[in-house]
């Protein structure tokens, strides 16, 4: 099993040049690709399409490139867009690929396994409950399987994409009697986040199945997941998740490892994930040590108590832009300075997902 | 001669209960405040009225507390104030005070230093031209002299607020034959702000005199000084200049230092200022060395050329929020990252002030 | 009894020179000012200072005018305003002006009336219930006492400006006990609206009191006012109440009409205004009878349903304008088309004022 | 020759599922369509996306419709999208179709005609220049032919899509030492607005060839076509013309007229293009008149001199909002109220399309 990443930038959300380029080249398998995971440069937010351009875009390229349909392509591919390239983020998507013809790494340490899975499709009442949590668990179980990690310490990154409620599947649950956590769209997704990282916990044995409590949703923020990065939406409507870590038995040349963020300064957790890597860089963002990075993957939040260590933050209040964009782009600032690199993938709407007004980075790096 | 530094913050623009109180404390003599400079939590762009509203605010309060008029605090006092506390930023602001009958200090080493001037109001067909950066470069040096600074190595951080071409002034001027750089308000703000760079380069002896070409105005952006942050609006008419540095002659307990930010990931600069102030504190923002920070002013822009360190951003292309917005968002992440603070002065439109995509750092500190 | 309108513009929020000029020339008496009602060009939101600069501006303008405090001024002036001049809107405030002291016009058509009555500040826990819906109410009644008006079917315009729940407060009340609708600030908000709007309801007699039922507050958009018109926000305690309607026995020379509007394209609702105005401009908005217009008052809504006479409208789902800023635009366009004036108030957060979806418009003209 | 008018809406961008099934139900034929024009919901500024989405689907779906490829399909169709649905617009395309095989109408009235052409692509130092001027008007000429149309006086609207000039095509064209309007692809896309607007005009016959003067462009708004419309941008090379009037010999069940709006508030404009419509429906927006209309085109801009009809307006100081979002919104409100009907093509950048600070309507009827 080999694992390879991929990371190209776009001068538009139609832009799929650079991998076409790549698959050209010999350098991508197109059989290979397994997921696709980027920041488009749209708002982030409900009305932002720029993420189902790149999706339409890529599946398009990868059905000629593999002679078959964009359906085909859906089935095979797991595709997580995030909105919002604020500040100096810079437009990107990396593409994962698994050679499950490669060789088994015999002995070595333990290199970068990725492994996917899916749910059923829950039903509308599920959405957001201990259903939707264990479901995402079970998923997380097999995902390790397919990844070959035993061990969930060896987890370091779990990405779910889980659907939501439409008005019109709403409308129908309603008719037939079924009650929902919430019939609104906006709100469904956020119940579908918190469902994704209580199922990630559980499937990690971060939590206990039975100290799972719906009562605990958005209640405790005190309860979360340092390894769960989760998004929502109409796109899906069943879970889809890849579990990231490292496991012998690859040739990978790439390790992963992540850290928690305990606020939106924490510039420490930073440094930690990269001490992991054995990066040494330390305030000096043109180091050699960080050309390894070949992907960084972070999710953050507004603080919702409205402070950011002890000061008054104004993201909640403005009218103008949006407090996901806001946090983006400071925690996006942060990230890329400490890199020295602008190709972020920089996630909101972290609920339960690291601690309260912080969040989680997740780095992998060429071994070499 | 001793100089304090105070810091607030404020519920809104409207709320200077913070100075009120220290005022009525006794930690803050109303009559020896000699300027304030902070950001308010506007757009920082046209139709930011939070600046105006803050000032107006300022007037009262002190006007009320020297028993004066708001026209009489005005002539007085500089007041700046910078709109836009995207991200993680606290709106606040500092409160400089001069104590001109404080004993002078024997010997002993360098400390803040604050020094003031004004030019006189420059025809509308001055602003944006050599004639504008004479009145400035004059300032400056004046402004110098009153700090009790001889050399100008010694100057750490010189604000200037310039005033602009309003559409009447314009009209005026048109009508008796005046020839303007620009008779949009906007733009000629944006001269101003070029002129004063320029100024402060000729006070500070970092250009020759007869080396200042209006030609090179926004077309060399390789000429800046790593010293200069300016400010231009309708408020005033004249030229305000504030000049900080650290000098013989003053008890203050505090000192200054600042440096380049080379690009908005620069994370090297901002470390290289601390190592000044001999804050060691690399890689870790909760060290107690932090603790004497007293005021952090950053300058910064969205690259022109739509590239950070060789990859695209898209903060000129955003139609929903403004580049300047963007860019103080993210690099206040990164400076309130490094430093645990979100209390930093972060302002936009850096003509010639840093270099191009960059910027650059001062830091007062206490020196206990 | 004389009631007068005088309608300026301003350069900024912080521009109150026509009034002030207007006090000068003597054609507004200070003393006889009872409240501003206007719109000032913020983002009408929760950040929008514009409305809170505009009130100090006025205040300091007043207390120096009548040789009085700030404070005093807030007492005897009810100032309502309401950010947000999207599109062509200009940002501009009526002063309303009552002469007690003019002689009781013998007979006559009805003419303008403008009362006030204030309520005693609620508790907390009764904001946005049948509590703050009965001291409403009560001053509703009041306030018609104080214009004069014995017929609720004379009144056209109630204004109500109520207070909310700060966070302070309502930790404070949960602290004792105290059970409240809402401790987010921005729901209470939303609430106190609602409330007002059912406490005109009740006492204009449009609803009987016993039919008052927290259980239709948001629930049952179909009770509506069509006279209603509430905004609310953390700068009052206690609730405000003008009531504008036509009366005997006031010798002005203005008279008011109201009309519903039921959907943001309802033109009919505004001809239908006019024509009770006898001002025949059907399709004209150059007609010599628009320059009687003094004061033009406008509520409405993005319609919840996401549509607008069966096709959908995309107001709520976009994540760069808030909905209200789209439908203030809309229906400001549209409105000052008919009329061929920019100087509309419009506000939105409509619940329970007008049809769902729709809102209503006052018109107050000169009668010659 | 027979026109055809069919106007759908979508879900989002990527929805043409109405489009679909009226192809798979027979009521579109879609070897017929020639041009599809219409509003999706992005910014509509450069940073807008949505087009390029709605675009790439339509070929999509047209491609496998017509058994073809996407770059045959962009042969074939001229796709036209203005983004920004501000207000209560809907997000929405009409789709033209020309069936060249319908018998000849003999005798009859005049019914609407569609013509096409393309001009050569120009180089970059012809953007924006007499050249691209007499490219333009040379095509409106052809396609005027392609139409039917003899008399210029019949044709009603002229929509062109100009190319511009990109970053790329600015720097080969510099190398050779060729001169261009502007290097800034912004600024080129007003200078092709521009250029296309005053081929318009002189292709109409509107303005004599030799007064057509490049000193003109921009600085004499009062030079203007009340038909043109003319969008530019990246997606095109050459200039892609069609022109809508009405002609003998063409058997549609519509006819065009169109209007001249003097300003954003310009109602009697819209009333006098319905009367050219026999649709007698002043001031009242629900008359059955009303259902005949079949498609509503607009053009519009902030007035530039910061004022309507005297008063200021906020467009163009509004930091939060671009000004083309908010004359959209304001003049879409004031149509839309008039027609009741939301799905309004409403522009902006109307430069030299329209008197300054006003634009024009066009409207396609059915003729029962």
């Amino acid at each position: 099993m080999r694992a390879t990443v991929h990371r190209f930038t776009m001068r538009d959300p139609g832009d799929v040049s650079q991998l076409a380029a790549a698959i050209q080249g010999g350098e991508v398998n197109p059989a290979h690709i397994v997921a696709c995971i980027g920041k488009t440069e749209g708002n982030g937010l409900v009305n932002d399409y720029t993420r189902g351009f790149l999706v339409q875009s890529l599946k398009l390229l990868l059905a000629e490139a593999l002679c078959t349909t964009q359906d085909a392509v859906a089935r095979s591919v797991i595709f997580i867009f995030s909105g919002g390239t604020e500040g100096v983020l810079t437009p990107h998507y990396t593409v994962f690929c698994v050679d499950g013809d490669a060789p088994a790494a015999a002995g070595g340490p333990k290199r970068l396994a990725i492994g996917r899975a899916f749910t059923p499709v829950p039903l509308p009442e599920e959405i957001g409950t201990r259903a939707q949590v264990n479901m995402v668990a079970d998923a997380v179980r097999r995902a390790m399987r397919d990844a070959g990690i035993a061990d969930p310490a060896d987890v370091h990154f779990v990405q779910v994409k889980g659907g939501c409620v439409t008005t019109d599947a709403a409308q129908t649950a309603l008719a037939r009697g079924a009650k929902l956590v919430s019939g609104d769209p906006n709100k469904s997704m956020a119940f579908s986040r918190v469902a994704g990282a209580f199922g990630v916990m559980q499937g990690l044995g971060e939590i206990a199945a039975d100290a799972v409590d719906e009562a605990d949703f958005f209640a405790r923020p005190e309860i979360w997941s340092g390894r769960a990065s989760i998004s929502s939406g109409i796109e899906v409507a069943e879970n889809e998740v890849v579990v990231f870590g490292n496991a012998a038995g690859w040739s990978s040349g790439f390790v992963i490892a992540h850290h928690t963020m305990d606020d939106a300064l924490d510039i420490n957790g930073i440094y930690a994930c990269l001490d992991e890597l054995g990066i040494a860089a330390r305030g000096d963002n043109r180091a050699s040590g960080m050309e390894r990075i070949a992907c960084a993957l972070v999710k953050c939040e507004p603080d919702a108590r409205g402070q950011v260590r002890g000061r008054r933050h104004t993201m909640w209040q403005d009218g103008d832009i949006n407090a996901q964009r806001h946090i983006r782009g400071a925690v996006g600032g942060l990230v890329a300075g400490v890199l020295g690199d602008t190709r972020i993938f920089v996630s909101g709407g972290a609920e339960h997902q690291g601690p309260p007004g912080g969040g989680l980075i997740a780095l992998i790096a060429r071994t070499d």
